[in-house]
């Protein structure tokens, strides 16, 4: 299955059915099962100390799968996350944005299993890991 | 060994660390390894349709194991979240807070793990569970 | 929906579709959605010392979050675990069983969630928590 | 930090410590934070119909990453396990052997933390995805 949205179609999609986020984040990369999201780290985002939140690392890695499992199946804006496991390696650098390099694993008919790992912009090692997974809304 | 601050103590201490959030959070009850944290909903954790936000609920649950975390060590800010695993199971209802029933499994000298069940005010079955890790750094 | 087994059908059925795992386990106690499954710890679910070895304490908390979600469906061999996740807190006590205290939190049309305490018998420090995810297959 | 064991020395290794498992693994592929592992699929990690069960597929994650971990910091023991997260996506093919490509994606002083994608020999398709934590005991 190809994908069924390019870059723009996909924040569009975002935008509309998570109005809030719309200045969070953009796409780095898409690809088929792949993409890569960028949280543009601003003060709401922020530990004391200028490191970028749990919630908001939590935030990207959900964006992100939620994200490239709607590019695969199209416009289904009720697909919802029932499982989500972090882990939080490294603490981000002060300053930078965050990306998450995410691919899906898995796009079944009822549920979609994606993986993300995220990094300091442009830095090596990630400070977080995560997994995710959706349950896709039967059609119709 | 006993609780080291009370949930005024508590809130204050987290205001300190986290001042993001002080307005998200209230204690409704702080006992031995356990509390009840309260989300004080805002427009600020709905998605479109008035529910509250995996982010947001993420972000409860991370702040209820680190509140009892914190109120049985003491004041160790920077004990930090290794690990989170979440399942969103239920609709939390729209226009309600949402509450954190937590307890600490294990306070260990390197590392302290929590489960909470996050329910919509005044409902019986739970809109998510989840279990966090943090590292708790040496003394001195 | 009340229970569609007592313990004595639940542990035939077990044994019908798990042959491997029929000298394992046993049903402690069952009730609406609960369940305390029992590991009868034998050298082969050992490490060197003595001490329960992780893929066994896997294995109960698998065994028992499926019992109870197929102790409420009614026979369905073909659900499957979709995710499992699981926090080792404590070294289990040599030469005693071990005890999952395990409860259903959510049992949908698709899916079914459980969380499990394991307590070396006796003791009242539990050993690990987890939690799993079942897909439940549709009827028919 | 380069590798402390090649393959034969951490295969001894793990005999030794772990001399149940001696007959299930082999390491197909060991490099600085990475390890292939193998898991020589017999009767006893099946399910009825000749898949590897959930508890056959947790041990070879935890096996290789703990293979891994001690490959880099040599010859400890006493690491254990703490946390372990596990998405089942497929079914594994009968009758072939189980493949975990595995790397360690942090290696601190306290903590390590890894992941795997479990592959039937030959597929393209991951049957599982698995990320685990080991807590490192201090030098000495």
């Amino acid at each position: 299955m190809p994908l069924q949205m390019n870059a723009d179609e996909l924040m569009d999609y975002l935008e509309e059915v998570f109005p809030q986020v719309k200045n969070d984040f953009a796409v780095d990369r898409l690809a088929d099962m792949e993409v890569d999201m960028r949280l543009k780290v601003a003060d709401r985002h922020l530990r004391p100390g200028g490191t970028v939140s749990g919630p908001s690392m939590f935030s990207l890695a959900d964006c992100a799968v939620y994200a490239i499992t709607l590019a695969m199946v199209g416009r289904k804006a009720l697909a919802v996350t029932t499982n989500a496991s972090i882990d939080f390696m490294r603490k981000p650098q002060a300053g930078v944005d965050l990306i998450a390099r995410c691919r899906l694993l898995k796009l079944g008919r009822v549920l979609a299993v994606g993986e993300a790992l995220l990094f300091s912009d442009g830095m090596d090692a990630p400070v977080a890991r995560a997994s995710l997974t959706y349950s896709i809304p039967p059609k119709g």
